[in-house]
């Protein structure tokens, strides 16, 4: 077991105190950051050994970027704040009395603990969506999905029956929030560029299916941007279904509350989430989405060393709740180490304030929207504004670069990159692989 | 079935002979390229959809560059040749009387076959090879290896016992040919680039031991380039031992012919291959490491239709066999693509003559040998040879800009890239995850 103090040399003069940040996406990877260079031990403990960056995996999945670019290893983040250490571990159970993380390797103390460990897909309950579909929480998930987009490519290639091929590029999209616009729109601008590979295949029969529940798409931004979006996308080819709930996913389909249903080798689902953590030894306070609910501090109640941040934590600003996006998680990492560092100087935690630097969304090439305090915009403006923000929170300048020259490449070039079917044979079990044979 | 010409509309005006060539590596991909735009139709297969950059494996092994770099997708290669076809498919069984091949989809008519499906890893049959080597023949299995180091690193961080530590950072690479030297060269960087990571752990412990069964390292170079890569590779810190004979591995190391045990977590195994290809419907004359015995002009014996090039043909020149280099197999596919034109003019084959342009090999930093010609040489010109001959075959403009900034962050800024642990856990399954949980 890791102690938290050099109590085994028999000094005590130091006694430095230990916080354990659990998960290192956007509030956990900030909130160690934040406490670099402050008198604290800081354990940062992910099960990967890479920072994932999230809005950048639906580029992923269609083949616009490379994995690598916005997988960054979390070691080269925090090698320059020698009071941070790094596990790569599976966290298994917290016990807060004893103040003890037991991981899939070793047990480690703390004093103060910060949990980030974010979210999940959550199927809804919908029949077969779980088995059937696929989702894109990460970086596997994303290169599963890439995958299948390409295999389907080729299988239609392979397919002289007109059906058959229709069905094989058809691809159902669940969830019109941003997740589902994006891929929408990559998927349906994929199929353009990528038709001259196909000579035999006209890709531009494929169809992409954009199902809402709602009546209206991109639910966290103005009505008015929603609608643009959907104009948008009627326009690059998007078929968009609005107030089109899903009731079951099967093998090769859809079928929508109303009972219509939708054939669609590939059903992609980004309609919902939760909150994910491991087992506490006791009861957590627990609202939607699995959030645990917590003080405006952000601490836990009733455990004042124990802070919950990120699309883990259920805080509400101004009698809305937040919606799980990369500043609130970043903003509330700050806030954290903030809170940790008051604690230490004998002062009481503040409230967490978020905010709101805007919201943006992009629908595909010259194309995004947003609201930017009371400045909302459609179209290149948001594009461009969406690629910039983007671009300045990738961590690592190389990074950045790289990312740039695949956007450049994407964009003004007009083709895809990392299109190879390396683990889909093997490893993949959601794809229907047989369907056609 | 796809048949080889249009007799469904009952016209014959213009029979276009079918030329199937099964294999888009090196020397099936030439083939294709030099068919393009003659007047046959050329229907190219390949189990995947991209064409592997076989001679910078081991960097995306060491994590010097992405997956993606060296993963080409086929179809863009050909898509300016509209004669050439591609078909992602498993070659399962050869009809030379019907000229017929079976994938695992369809069945493809050819008037001449060019076998280009290249080799495999052979174990030797030395008990436990297979079971607990990594090979790194193809990428899969290159991002298996590179994902097996940083969880060696991963675990060796949270282990305070020395010997386990040690056993962890300790890899024997089997094999000191071309394959061997350049991942040991290249993984003895990984562990000095990387010690800043991992500041409780003294990377600098780790122990790269190469294994070479015969006296000498390179034995396809001049015996003085051999010497002056072992000398080399000693400076770096690689343990190498000559004349050791492997003469079985386990979990967690290999035992040499006098019975001499090295534990190492992790052994890579780069000592033999042999030739692979589907089955045949008659008996085929076959040599060592299964190759093929051809003809002078690459035809099989017998069977004047059918041409066999790359690592699949036992080929000689002036006495000895030509060695399975990209070269070789991109001259072939030329000579083959020419034969074909010449059969279709009337005219016979000719004979295959390998122009040896030299051959070189990339020990580290600054540091290869090369014999070019007459001419023989070491060190900064060996390696800055390697870099720029290895850029120019790369293919496609992307491709070779962006491996030259890879090559520069890592040979200049002296860092590593794609270090993210994505796949193992579900889908490796040599790794011996579990020895020290």
């Amino acid at each position: 077991m890791l102690k938290s103090n050099n109590s085994t040399n028999g000094q005590q003069l130091e006694k430095r105190q230990r916080v354990a940040i659990v998960g290192a996406g956007f509030g956990g990877m900030q909130a160690a950051q934040s406490l670099a260079r402050s008198g604290v031990e800081v354990m940062l403990i992910d099960r990967n050994n890479y920072q994932t960056f999230v809005p950048l995996l639906y580029q992923v999945a269609t083949a616009q970027i490379e994995p690598e670019k916005i997988a960054y290893p979390i070691r080269t983040i925090v090698r320059s704040s020698p009071n941070i250490r790094f596990l790569m571990a599976e966290v298994e159970h917290i016990d807060f009395a004893n103040k003890v993380i037991k991981t899939d390797n070793t047990s480690i103390t703390y004093d103060y603990l910060v949990l980030a460990t974010g979210s999940q897909t959550q199927f809804l309950g919908i029949p077969g969506a779980s088995e059937y579909a696929f989702s894109m929480r990460n970086l596997g998930e994303a290169i599963a999905l890439r995958e299948r987009i390409f295999s389907c490519f080729e299988k239609a290639a392979q397919h002289s029956d007109p059906i058959s091929r229709e069905h094989l590029l058809t691809f159902a999209i669940v969830g019109g929030g941003g997740t589902g616009v994006e891929v929408a729109g990559a998927l349906s601008e994929s199929l353009k560029v990528l038709a001259k590979d196909y000579p035999t295949l006209d890709l531009r029969q494929g169809r992409i299916i954009l199902l809402q529940s709602s009546d209206r798409l991109l639910p966290d931004l103005p009505q008015k941007l929603g609608n643009y979006t959907y104009k948008r996308l009627l326009q690059m080819g998007v078929k968009v279904h609005l107030n089109a709930k899903v009731s079951r996913v099967i093998r090769g389909g859809v079928y929508l509350h109303d009972g219509e249903s939708i054939p669609a080798a590939t059903v992609v689902w980004t309609a919902g989430m939760e909150a994910v953590y491991p087992t506490i030894s006791e009861k957590l306070f627990i609202t939607a989405k699995s959030k645990l609910i917590v003080n405006p501090t952000l601490q836990l109640p009733g455990r004042s060393n124990v802070y919950a941040i990120g699309d883990l934590a259920y805080v509400e600003q101004r009698g809305k709740p937040l919606t799980g996006v990369a500043p609130e998680a970043l903003q509330q990492g700050v806030a954290v180490a903030k809170n940790i560092k008051r604690h230490l100087q004998g002062k009481k935690p503040q409230r967490f304030k978020y905010f709101n630097k805007g919201r943006l969304a992009i629908i595909g090439s010259y194309s995004g929207v947003g609201k930017i305090g009371p400045f909302e915009f459609g179209g290149f403006l948001g594009w461009f504004m969406w690629l910039g923000v983007h671009l300045v929170y990738l961590p690592g300048y190389r990074s950045r670069l790289l990312v740039l020259l695949s956007w450049l490449h994407t964009y003004l070039v007009g083709d895809r990159t990392a299109r190879s079917i390396v683990f889909s044979k093997t490893t993949l079990q959601k794809t229907p692989e047989r369907l056609y044979r």
